[in-house]
């Protein structure tokens, strides 16, 4: 794949999650799609999704940066939300609350195979002080 | 800057900081460099590497992937270290800890100017518990 096609899957990945459109997903995954080097395949990714809007309704993800180099591509993704209880093990209980995720994915074969995700949770631990 | 040089040029970077090369670091840093949005320049950045030294004696930052798509390249470090005291607010005590940095940085002109890092602080915690 080369760099276009890399970042126009990235986009298209992006916009399933924010329309949680949990059909045409799967096409963008692999069976065995890793988050943080455990294998939770395309059903457990999923899931893991889906827990992310159970605690945040109002979660959408904002593209700061794509840099992309097949077979790999990095984002800088910012958030602006107001989770509904406990995130992260803190207690936003619904505060509005900002914070980025800087994620590295792989792809192979047309589709997100290996997900390196740090998030600033420590961000949350300071607005809600 | 082509990609290659991009490359290159962290490597050199990344060796600087593994040495305390600071005398050769500022060379490969903007005059204002940023630092999560936060201007630190030069001699700030350099404080700030010097005090994560301090921190940690045994710091050394592998480089587990690099992405590099001009003007940005983006990196995941992986850490293996023993902090002597308290690190991100977490009482390390010289225990041996692991953890991972997603940082992307901008180039303008052959120098750093923009790093934006998240660092798995959690991870620690984690591993303390």
């Amino acid at each position: 794949m080369d760099k276009e096609a890399l970042v126009q899957l990235y986009k298209r990945y992006i916009h399933c999650l924010n329309k949680q459109d949990w059909t045409l997903l799967p096409a963008l995954l692999s069976e065995n799609v890793t988050y943080n080097d455990e294998v939770v395949g395309v059903h457990g990714y999923i899931q893991m999704l889906q827990r992310d809007f159970q605690a945040i309704p109002d979660l959408n993800f904002n593209i700061d940066k794509i840099i992309a180099d097949p077979p790999y591509i990095a984002a800088r993704l910012l958030f602006k939300c107001s989770p509904v209880g406990v995130l992260f093990g803190f207690a936003v209980n619904g505060r509005e609350v900002v914070f980025s995720e800087n994620v590295i994915y792989e792809i192979d074969n047309g589709r997100i195979v290996k997900v390196d995700s740090v998030i600033d949770k420590q961000a949350i631990a300071v607005q809600i002080e």
